[in-house]
């Protein structure tokens, strides 16, 4: 079997179980369940969740009543299960294995306050030589399109629902008339750039169901300030470790 | 007759007529003239172009071999006129009076390399108390909507051609799916904030026709690192004053 390792997440005490030699949650993941919000009692769907990084964060950081991660690969969604049980939060944590492109039957219709997503950002699989491997479909657009994650959306948000995106920056303008197609108006964004001097290269988005188009663009989130040294923001977001 | 005045444009030793209680240029034409660059001898258009203040930089700035504006307002037009004799740029400089909306019937299609504009931002004339004035016209979608614009860049632009547009933040998305409907790929963004730590007021866009849909995110432009002081770019931009 892979070999796993467990990780400490800084918050409420919670672990995370990881595939040392699979995809591992990176700072999108945790950038994400920052810039997110969700009212108290809200039901929160993350697709394609993974190690289900973002439902247990989001656990930590909000109020919501529910969380449900979306996993199509099995072993995946049997380790989230497991990081799901080591936490004890099998009350309010819950990992579906399943396609995005099969949401909208596997849950009801309109019945999300809020969905996550960290989709797969590269556009094919170019240049891949294996793109059945894990670590694959969780980076390539091999098992799931940006359109897919948008529709899934837009069946399953409530009206006034709220999705929350990480991206990469090079698929802004894509990404932005999809879900303007998809009637996900874009409301809120923010750039994530590595060095000050530098281009983004991921960015925070926020999305709502029936919105209309008047968007918000927040000040530049800067991750370092010079090599090996995080900005106070980053370390502000990796120390926010209780509710309060 | 309304009064003018004749502003140092700092360029070339370039100035430009404008009228005391109408719309001035800001920092935005200055700004979009830095961002903008033409191929050497490239034939240059700017829609609405008020004082001529974008043709007249670019023409200071780049090695485009001729600048044309377009304007509505036949005072402005005609001031913009003066602007152009007053620096002796005729032989490159021409003004047109002319809506935005005939562009392709004034213009041959497909014969501009370049279009540069800093359209009208506001999305309707609510509160406006006269919206003939000439303050109005050039703030307000009162005559020009933007999918105007994007549609006579369409027609006027060569294939390959490049817009140059400043606009406001919070029309993003909007802008965005316009220019790709019109199949102007948007391809460079740079967002500008007044202060490292707000939101951002306007954004500086390229957009390719016929290009693909794959953008950079530029660093942040911020304008002031302190009340009432610009930042080190923003003096550099101000400063550049020379084609070499």
């Amino acid at each position: 079997m892979e070999e796993e390792r467990i990780d400490d997440l800084g918050i409420n005490g919670y672990r995370i179980i990881q595939k040392k030699n699979s995809f591992c949650f990176g700072m999108d993941a945790v950038l994400l369940s920052d810039f997110a919000s969700v009212r108290p009692g809200g039901k929160v769907l993350d697709l394609g969740t993974g190690t289900g990084i973002i439902p247990i964060l989001m656990e930590a950081k909000t109020s919501g009543s529910s969380f449900t991660g979306l996993e199509i690969q099995p072993a995946m969604a049997e380790m989230a299960s497991r990081s799901v049980r080591l936490n004890h939060l099998e009350e309010k944590v819950k990992i579906v294995e399943g396609d995005i492109r099969d949401a909208s039957t596997i849950f009801s219709a309109e019945s999300f306050d809020v969905i996550t997503s960290n989709p797969p950002y590269m556009i094919d699989n170019h240049g891949l030589t294996n793109p059945k491997e894990s670590k694959a479909i969780a980076r390539h657009e091999i098992k799931c399109k940006f359109s897919d994650i948008s529709k899934a959306a837009k069946r399953l948000l409530k009206y006034r629902g709220v999705l929350y995106l990480v991206h990469r920056s090079f698929r802004l303008a894509e990404i932005l008339n999809q879900l303007s197609e998809d009637g996900i108006e874009p409301k809120r964004i923010r750039f994530v750039h590595p060095y000050q001097d530098r281009e983004s290269n991921i960015f925070l988005l926020e999305a709502v169901k029936g919105g209309r188009s008047r968007m918000i663009v927040e000040p530049p989130l800067i991750v370092y300030k010079d090599v090996n040294q995080y900005t106070d923001e980053i370390y502000r977001i990796y120390r926010m470790n209780s509710k309060e």
